[in-house]
């Protein structure tokens, strides 16, 4: 049995080598363009921040070898041919015409399966001045390499694109002690994996750390005469010597579409649950092939590694025998960006709201572990419920505490079509070093049930900001303790402060006639405030979900 | 409507709280003995350690209120008895007989709906010397400030029951530079945690840190003449100036007894999905009630904070007429010891086999996020799955790094019956900061899964060990490099070194004819070695799970 397969970094090598263990006989090869495989494409960033110090590591195993071709031909006995190009893939023959990119030689390989692994290349947008000096991007570790060695004199950087690489690429050079602005045509950061209220609340709070994000503009060109000098946008044009594009990827299909295979709507390769082509002796896994989305049941492309990971071993399983199923994704994204943790599983609201779905949210800020347990933090939370199943869509959380487990667990249950019911009952581990008896995850569950079941009312950030920007009246009571309040607060002349513990007996002090919204630092105060209120006959009261700390705008 | 809460410490008051929510008319009232309510018993360890510094935080909200009677009237209107027990219920006059602590006066509180949450109260062991000075327990804020008084001018703690509060209690003393034991009757710590393979991995780390721990020893007496000097043990005296008693608590029934509601066979009381007891007007929740164990549907005593916080909610839910069920417990369990993460959910492998499962288990070694990134550390994670079935009964993990993540991840799928597939497959998020592409939780998944497959087979370190003691003759193959060789190893006269990137070449120096035990760091390169030997047709090969860094042994 003889196994081709057309891609070396990060699916194409797993496959090899669960299909090497299974199949001790096979002949396995992997083709691959580039020059290194088997990389760690994902710590880029860390070796551009200086944090990963030596290059290598992104190549080398847990116990120190480097991953080349040596390493594959003498511990998996997989070939791997580099600087080799596949170039059209004949069906009928079952072979694959390659050409090395050293020699320029042309040829054959056989193939009894074939494992297309062809990966995403970077989307190049059509703005002039991309070929300037000084103009980078960040999809393969000699990106990185270029980027590390131009930041050495450079002081203004500007990155195109607030995705996932754009933002890691943003913190990296931030941590090289330069000024770094990103510029991002939509109107918010990290658009694939947050809601714009999360989004908001993370770009205010990055740029107390210098990161300076300009959102909603689009970049014109890039303008110097060799090396870079400026990013020109449609609203101004920002000094720049290094210049990092990062507007997307998209999957490298080519091979696939002449060799006739069918392509999916997303545009990648479409496979089935077993990751084959409509040709079934010709599989496709990683950054090239289409995803079923697990809560729409919808065709989505979202290039991931711990995706292209699980898929080489499906694939690997399946070219030896072994039936095994890629069931599909949740979109679970996380990353780290200066001390904040950000995440997504499953849709966001916009995304629900567009597919059709019926939803109640929540935003909930709270604390990561116990508050009398010292380095707790914050974690801000937002879930998406559909509203008649109460099934969880999707849940999206940023904080300098641990929001990552809580993407997880999510995860864990989304996959079961979890109702917010199972979330708020999930029987989670408490100790004061880890979260808080009801953990965040399941409180925000708890407001969303709330909400659902008509027993809280509430109001966003933005509704409230907009709000404050009307003429409208209304009262808005800040139920903290007064230092609370006087250390920070929404002036308005709207405002009023009494401290929950003291409502109850200043209940002849809230307007009756007026609208009411009780805010306080989290959420939770004001909730209560609300319940005593509407306990009371006020008849219109709600609170401000995820309180000051879900504020994504200036206090006094 | 009038509710009485016989509790004031966690779900009492949660239930209270809740019930207020709902009920903005109903009287509500908290019965509680003792004289603190609402606090934190789990914070107990880390005051008694001096890392929570000020007593009253474990009474304090997260904005700073102190948790008192007051707090109770102005924040919640419910009014709080303390010092106050409850004595008797008469369930046809629905109310109770309540006895002032304080004034010794009895009177008797009405009720429409009783709440019983009445906890539990440390198991006292038959052991004499128990009244003397210097001998303490863990159960109550009282005792965390007499033992943090009576710890500094102690030099040598015995710490009794190597549980959870045992555990903590003795890191918490540690802390505090005096030498801790701790002793324990059954042969390994944790008992209700681990199963002995992981225990004794920990227990063995935990001893490089200066814990010492004497299993399977009884306490015949404690010796002193007024203050204690020594625990005497079936194995020897420990000198002791201080001593924790920490064998496990009791539920308190004796209420609901005498007042006939049903006891289950735990000897806690017995409660449906509703959280009502035998009496539909009393509901049981907390440290005093029987649970059902979600995975093997059999009723448990497991008293945790987290329950009772969850069974609060329901309770109030409940009360206020809102339809909401408490589904039943996985056992979740997590705690930190030194700066070791510990955790399990679900079943263990000795719980699965005693109650009748056939099961497949695997140990697995690996990092918590990628080795390239710093601050990476170790995790060792153990599955326990049904053999047909495929489902998943329990995870166990210990580790430096984030362990509790995976517990958390394994607690919200094991709710849904997740099978070994489904966890591998499960859509967590990666980023190097995080984890690694496949989650080390998944790939433990995956060792269980080639398992169960057949494509691998195994050895636990406690046979390895009982094979090397043994005069049998097999090949222990250590595939690691020679430089991790010779730094670390188990010398035997059957341990042979062979790198793995150099056994495809040296398969004749392998003896066919012998059973042959692969090992390496972590398990990975010791499956791989597996694979290419049985690939090469050698009969007898298996790798030791866990490799040397699951290996609770002395190395040479």
């Amino acid at each position: 049995m003889r196994i081709l397969v057309i891609g070396g970094v990060a699916a194409g090598p797993k496959a090899a080598a669960r299909a090497r263990r299974l199949l001790p006989g096979a002949g396995i090869t992997i083709v691959e363009r580039g020059g290194l495989i088997s990389y760690a494409g994902c710590g880029m960033p860390y070796f551009v921040s200086g944090q990963i110090r030596d290059f290598d590591e992104l190549f080398t195993t847990a116990y120190g070898i480097k991953r080349d071709e040596l390493y594959f031909a003498k511990e998996k006995a997989v070939r791997v041919l580099t600087r080799t190009e596949a170039t059209a893939i004949d069906r009928k023959k079952k072979e694959v015409a390659v050409t090395s990119l050293e020699t320029g030689e042309g040829y054959t390989l056989p193939y009894d399966k074939l494992v297309l692994a062809t990966g995403a290349g970077p989307f190049i947008p059509p703005v002039p001045g991309l070929d300037l000096e000084g103009v980078y991007r960040l999809n393969h570790p000699e990106d990185a390499r270029k980027v590390a060695a131009g930041a050495a004199g450079a002081k203004e950087a500007v990155v195109m694109g607030a995705g996932l690489i754009g933002m890691e690429a943003a913190e990296a050079l931030l941590k090289r002690k330069m000024g770094v602005s990103v510029v991002e045509m939509k109107d918010q950061i990290l658009p694939a994996v947050l809601d714009p209220d999360l989004a908001a609340l993370l770009a205010y709070r990055l740029e107390e750390t210098g990161l300076e994000m300009f959102t909603g503009r689009k970049v014109l060109r890039l303008e110097g005469r060799d090396r870079v000098t400026g990013v020109v946008t449609d609203q101004g044009t920002l000094p720049a010597d290094l210049v990092i594009v990062a507007v997307g990827v998209r999957p490298n299909v080519e091979l696939a579409r002449h060799a006739g295979l069918t392509i999916g709507e997303t545009g990648a390769i479409a496979v089935n649950r077993r990751l084959e082509t409509s040709d079934p002796d010709i599989y496709a896994i990683g950054d090239c092939v289409e995803n079923r989305h697990l809560v729409s049941g919808r065709p989505v492309y979202i290039p991931l590694a711990s995706t292209a990971n699980r898929q080489g071993r499906v694939a690997g399983d399946n070219l030896a025998g072994i039936g095994s199923a890629f069931e599909g994704v949740l979109g679970t994204s996380v990353m780290k960006i200066t001390d904040w943790n950000v995440g997504r599983t499953g849709l966001g609201e916009e995304q629900a709201r567009a597919l059709g779905y019926e939803i109640e949210c929540a935003v909930n800020a709270g604390h990561d572990r116990t508050h009398y347990y010292p380095g707790h933090d914050n974690v801000i939370i937002k879930l998406v419920v559909e509203k008649q199943s109460r099934r969880v869509l999707g849940l999206q959380g940023i904080g300098q505490g641990d929001v990552v487990k809580r993407v997880d667990v999510a995860a864990a249950a989304l996959r079961f079509g979890a109702t917010v019911d199972d979330l708020a009952g999930l029987d989670l581990g408490y100790a004061p070093p880890y979260n808080t008896p009801i953990d965040p995850l399941q409180h925000t569950a708890n407001i969303v049930r709330n909400k659902l079941d008509g027993v809280a009312e509430t109001v966003t950030a933005r509704e409230l900001h907009d709000l404050l920007a009307s003429d409208g009246d209304f009262v808005l009571l800040d139920v903290r303790t007064p230092d609370q309040f006087r250390y920070r607060r929404i002036d308005d002349a709207r405002t009023l402060q009494v401290a929950l513990g003291d409502l109850r007996d200043h209940l002849q002090d809230i307007p009756r006639e007026k609208p009411v919204i009780t805010i306080c630092a989290l959420g939770s105060r004001a909730w209560e405030a609300e319940r005593i209120l509407a306990g009371a006959g006020f008849r219109n009261v709600k609170f401000v979900e995820g309180g000051l700390q879900g504020w994504p705008y200036d206090t006094d």
